[in-house]
């Protein structure tokens, strides 16, 4: 939430429909300058080798301790793919090759858009990234259901593992029993 | 730009690497805030009634004057399809049915990300939005290539033409000589 214009330091936020716009803005009422928030594009990879599914456990919060794919938020001057490849080093020390688009998820009450990619690891090596506590290759069958970060990680992997392979587009729209269900 | 801290109002802004993090920021020197800015997703529907497809000439800059599919800035609390939708209704007051994606397009040198969509008109009604100066349906033989307002556009047009309806995964990284290519 803006507290303070970011134009001219103002304090004179108001939530207002701007004229020609049809949605409540964070509006300075001494400057008039208009504070968008948009939705966040989330880049991340499914990577496989000899079968095998590369998750990281999260060493950081929210979810700290659970076991997540590798993904983070896009950054500028990069094309989504090129992001979910970052990614896949910054939290796992992991090189993606011939990575596709496996489809896109929308998470509307948290603003998220979430773009996942699967390939495969370069030569099959892999560490600890900064932002992980632990990674390692799970076979499909020992996947840590129970223990997974978030529901479109849970999502993305069913995917994979049903062998179905076109682009979807997908909304989780709220928490779900999810983690309850395991596998 | 971020002149001033939105949390705290300081113009202490520097471009600083955070701690732990791998990008330049605007970190607010006073409070310690740090101001991400992340690409932003246009969502949009080329839609078709009768073979014909809509299009809408643009009242507004950039490119005032140039026709363009309707297209927008993705908003909180909706998904890429429904900003789609919405995005139809608001530039030519028309309802699409069976919206499906095309495909995204990463545009690195802006911070944009296009997720379009194809559909058909509900009821083959539609008229002139806001932002719009004239919307029509056009043959595809009657496109006016040289009058399209963006790039995204133009490869988007003609992805849809040539039949190929594979979801697409692009990039287009900087202007290229499309405008005087035409068709």
């Amino acid at each position: 939430m803006t507290k303070f214009c970011s134009e001219c330091g103002s304090a004179e936020i108001v939530q207002r429909v701007p004229e020609g716009d049809q949605h409540l803005r964070a509006v300075c009422d001494n400057c008039g300058f208009i504070h968008y928030v948009n939705p966040k594009i989330v880049a991340g990879c499914l990577l496989t080798w000899n079968g095998k599914i590369l998750l990281a456990k999260r060493a950081i919060e929210p979810r700290k301790g659970y076991w997540t794919l590798p993904a983070g938020f896009m950054e500028l001057q990069e094309s989504t793919a090129e992001a979910a490849a970052r990614e896949c080093w910054e939290e796992a020390l992991a090189r993606p090759i011939d990575i596709e688009l496996m489809g896109v998820t929308s998470l509307p009450h948290i603003g998220q858009v979430y773009m996942m990619y699967h390939g495969t690891l370069a030569d099959g090596e892999y560490g600890v990234g900064e932002e992980s506590s632990d990674v390692e290759l799970f076979a499909p069958e020992d996947i840590p259901w129970k223990q997974l970060s978030f529901p479109v990680v849970h999502f993305t992997l069913k995917r994979y593992i049903s062998g179905e392979m076109s682009v979807y587009d997908e909304v989780i729209d709220r928490q779900t029993d999810w983690l309850t269900k395991g596998a």
